[in-house]
């Protein structure tokens, strides 16, 4: 499945806003009036598996809006690392692209572990 | 970029040829017949980061052709996992088909370190 399908999938029960900018002035901006919990996406995050991102999400979903941030190629801010909680996908580099997509299949993931299908196994 | 082009920008330097069967025995028959290196990817393997994950193929390309297996939702049989080396790509769970990108991408970006590109930073 492509971004545009787990998006649509998701619709029902968990609303995905994707932002995007270039500028870290803007990014900044853009993270810190966000209200709900903020989660950044980075290499030197706790590696965490399927099930332990699943309850964190819906741990976080109990406070409010639930914030992922993603870096480009040179990483993330620091004003942004201390404000957040660093998460890691994998020891592997992945692309920006790349890491959006696996974020958005773990999200929805998350929500077939909740719903008790047979998605994850 | 999605699978297709990751192929066609990797088939100067390395080509990839992608084998698929739901049928266990057939699984077993493929990998078997094969010469070189055999990697398993699985949850129960060791994690590695894409520089690591060079060395690795580079390594074992010196040896001659080098085989993946990804198992599907019951994961690999037993009889595989012991004749191979076992690879993990992330804690977290993926699709059969999200594996499979990150699999050539992460091929992609080695023979990009290789070259020395700016494409892994």
């Amino acid at each position: 499945m492509a971004m545009e399908e787990y998006l649509l999938r998701l619709r029902p029960f968990i609303t995905v806003d994707l932002l995007w900018t270039r500028d870290t002035q803007h990014l900044l901006q853009l993270v810190f009036k966000q209200p709900g919990c903020l989660y950044c996406l980075d290499s030197s995050g706790t590696l965490i598996n399927s099930i332990e991102f699943k309850k964190l999400l819906y741990q976080s979903f109990e406070k409010g809006k639930v914030n992922f941030v993603i870096g480009g190629p040179e990483g993330l801010p620091e004003a942004l690392k201390c404000k957040g909680k660093l998460l890691s996908l994998s020891p592997l580099t992945f692309t920006h692209q790349m890491t959006r997509l696996i974020l958005v299949e773990q999200i929805y993931r998350a929500a077939q572990i909740h719903k008790g299908t047979a998605y994850h196994k």
